[in-house]
């Protein structure tokens, strides 16, 4: 929409203002009213009346898995959970002194962090929007603390590019403060020459300078932007005698030349705030809280083999743990919440359709790496807590993170290596050691003690990992309008559940999303059966 | 500086850059060898070698106080502690169950909170760089967590301006991602007729737009802005068939007649960074800490009627806890941090310049109110976790603050009221119960289940607090540079120390800073004798 007078209230600025003010249950009835369908936006689990005892397996304890058996089991279903690890929650881990990481190329690693230091290399934060999520960790009481997803103070180091800020560390809050107040004064001094598409009257300009000049942090006098106290401060104010000593901004061709701007964004995406939520203690306290609820219905090591149905039941082959052998169980029903690029390679009767469709979700690579350091030197030294630095060299754009828990203590683990794609392939076909070569001289780039102060590292490639074979789905659009859609459906009495079935792959609430669905079908089809 | 080409290093980009590099260590250093002074960043410290039990009376057991205490009784002084107050730590306090207040008027609370629940009624937040607060975070061992300072969910609502959005509740980052937007459509479409005042190349104005389009979110096509996900979703993504649906952005002019950019900031100030810290469990474990350590130095409820000194040794007056009588007691030197407003009332042989020059500072009006809410309303249904909103009426303008702890918990307390100047004196007048009602009228603005979810509310008025008699000093740039420079030196043998003695007034850094310096004096001094 152009910049312009207003327009009249649309049906959807009538829904963003109901949903603001009465909250989104509210706008989802008067959508429906207004003949918007719409899934769900849903907040809490769809009611599941009386199971009456109906049965149900469950593949797979993930977070879909073990919400599946959570709230069917409340609702008076008989669940059985297969899980083919010997632990819960999936993806959904936490490395901690003596988790062992297995690679299906043979790489094997046991975690050697110090007792009380740990590393979420699964899924590491939540957004305030995922309702889902946030509605486990609360009846489940699973404490929160915030994760900084945005830190100004932390450093953009760039080799692509020219000029006098290639291949410095540089604050992101120098380039977010410098760029934004050349802009304001650019746009300041020439607002009342240019030829706007809805002309803004007289007043609206005056107005729409003032915003100019607080944004920018220009000179009320002319307009110029002279460096802000936002930017950081030489020397800091203190006591007695110590007034402080203002910065001075980087030049705005010095800011184009290295392009560091690439990587700040003024205002957040959606799925990243610039502040989240980790649990307390590490992700993996979720699915153990479920584990407390509902872990007893749960078989550990039990491969699944074949899943075959008919018009009655559906019947599962599995290892069974404590014999070792294969056996069958039966059910009314079945939640399948198996990864698709582990569920395609079992043997199943799915109708051809079905399971020619799971192959049209393509398996995101994707690595990360904890280091251990004997010291927090990017707290003493750089005043950095939390949030992310980023190095850019010809090859690679890498993401290094500092833990938003344990201030100020004497360790802590960075996540040195966080990629995805080719780049997750490259570095995934290095041995553990040269990974971990590679973390330490991309780090030691921003922070020279970087390699002296690391201890040990724990590291994941997920492509690489044995019943999950990637971090998570991506669907291409026109699969996500076909394929997908005739996965959401159940395949007779077999439900599909987790982050792969959701516009949310990778995400916990997509996992939990689904289920909640997918559930609520489930209880439908076995109320009408 | 205008946009241009690059500028030659200057001493001061040196500076920079080495204590990026470097730290602020070596910086110093560094502008100490180019003969650039500065009083101190200080990250730890002064060396005191040994005090040879010399003695120290110290005036105050507040921040300044312990820290001056702290640290003189671990170099070999011997140190005894006055304070009239009933418990340690000044105005850096924390409403619990139990907690009194009493003003000067005569008003009097007791808070009346759950167990459990409190409110930081003094400072509340430490930014990443004030050193010398975090250095006794982390050697006396008070947990830190993060203190959100700016959350872009939190609400802006204002009954001044005009338009559609007058008098609505609108998400900050609405008003953000839509001013962003219009401001960077304006330019990336006008940028080639504008004629700057250092012309950029041909290049550095392609790469530029490409800024604009990025931190825009214009459609890289026409360059238009149309809204952004980082603006909120009608209805987010989720499970299986719900891919979501985006959101309008409000139009330029409705932003420009409701005036609501006024109250956002692109770039943060440095002193209030968009995260900041606050101690886990409340602010008073910072003094509790101090306590631990030498809280046997201090003798309570020891009010000062009289400080005087000769060349040998500083006597003070005060009243005896235990007799209720007064006496005296005497001491090599003296370490003062009673605030100046109580000070200059305080019977003294001070020089008069020196008396004189306290009436320079002035008291800051500060009143805050925190209200216990019987369910944290604004998570469960505005999905606001931490940070601050604001309502705007004609006659004031109120932040309101959620805390950055216990999410989602059951219960919780707002920061309903936090004023200065005029409005604090104008709401101080008031009865607690008509605080408690104002309170309740701007919140329910934006929250229709602020009034009923209030169980109960405790505040403070500063400036009516005994022994405090104002929320810090301020002092008007004149002042710096004439009588705070006189009341920096010691008088004789007293030194003064406290958040008055800084940059830094109000922030417990300055409290710190000051000491730090003021003791190192002080040591220069007694190794003199």
């Amino acid at each position: 929409m152009a910049p312009g007078r207003p327009h009249p209230m649309s049906r959807r600025d009538f829904l963003i203002r109901l949903g603001q003010y009465a909250g989104t249950g509210m706008m989802l009835n008067a959508m429906a009213s207004l003949g918007m369908g719409i899934a769900s936006a849903q907040e809490i689990p769809p009611p599941l009346g009386p199971g009456n005892g109906k049965s149900v397996l469950i593949l797979g304890a993930g977070l879909a898995g073990l919400c599946a058996a959570y709230e069917l089991s409340r609702a008076g279903y008989n669940c059985t959970v297969l899980e083919a690890r010997g632990f819960a929650g999936g993806r959904c881990q936490t490395a901690r002194r003596g988790t062992v990481m297995e690679e299906v190329t043979g790489a094997h690693s046991v975690c050697e962090f110090d007792e009380g230091q740990y590393f979420n290399h699964g899924p590491w934060r939540i957004p305030y929007h995922h309702l889902s999520t946030l509605h486990y960790t609360k009846v489940l009481n699973v404490p929160l603390e915030l994760m900084l997803n945005d830190n100004e103070q932390a450093y953009i180091y760039s080799e692509r590019g020219t000029g006098a800020l290639r291949g410095k560390a540089v604050r992101r809050q120098e380039v977010a403060a410098d760029m934004r107040g050349y802009e304001a004064e650019i746009l300041a001094k020439s607002i009342h020459q240019l030829e706007l598409d809805s002309p803004l009257n007289e007043e609206d300009l005056e107005r729409f300078v003032d915003y100019l000049v607080a944004h920018g942090a220009l000179s009320t006098a002319d307009r110029r932007y002279l460096g802000t106290r936002g930017r950081g401060y030489d020397v800091p104010r203190g006591g007695l005698l110590n007034a402080g000593s203002a910065s001075t901004p980087h030049s705005m061709a010095d800011l184009l030349d290295a392009g560091l701007w690439q990587t700040i964004r003024s205002v957040a995406s959606f799925d990243q705030p610039k502040t989240m939520f980790q649990p307390v203690g590490g992700m993996d306290r979720i699915a153990s809280a479920f584990e407390r609820e509902i872990g007893h219905l749960v078989t550990y090591n039990a491969e699944i083999s074949r899943i075959t149905q008919n018009q009655q039941q559906v019947t599962i082959r599995f290892r069974n743990p404590d014999t070792n052998e294969t056996q069958e169980t039966s059910a009314d029903f079945c939640v399948c919440t198996l990864p698709l690029f582990v569920l395609k390679n079992i043997e199943s009767d799915f109708p051809d359709a079905f399971r020619t469709a799971m192959n049209a979700a393509s398996a995101v690579t994707s690595c990360k790496l904890g280091l251990q350091m004997n010291s927090r030197f990017w707290e003493e030294k750089d005043r950095i807590y939390g949030g992310h630095s980023r190095v850019i060299t010809e090859l690679e754009n890498v993401q290094i993170s500092y833990p938003s828990h344990g201030f100020q203590g004497s360790k802590g683990i960075v996540q040195g290596i966080y990629n995805f794609g080719t780049d997750a392939v490259r570095y995934s076909v290095r041995s553990l050691d040269d990974r971990l070569e590679h973390a330490l001289q991309m780090g030691e780039k921003i922070h020279p003690d970087y390699r002296s102060a690391c201890e040990t590292s724990f590291g994941v490639a997920w492509h690489l990992v044995k019943y999950s074979m990637g971090a998570y789905a991506s669907w291409s659009q026109e699969a996500y309008n076909n394929e997908y859609r005739l996965l959401c459906e159940p395949s007779g009495r077999v439900f599909l559940c987790g982050d792969h079935m959701s516009y949310l792959p990778g995400w916990m609430a997509g996992a939990f999303d689904s289920t909640w669905q997918q559930l609520a079908r489930l209880h439908e089809m076995a109320q009408n059966a």
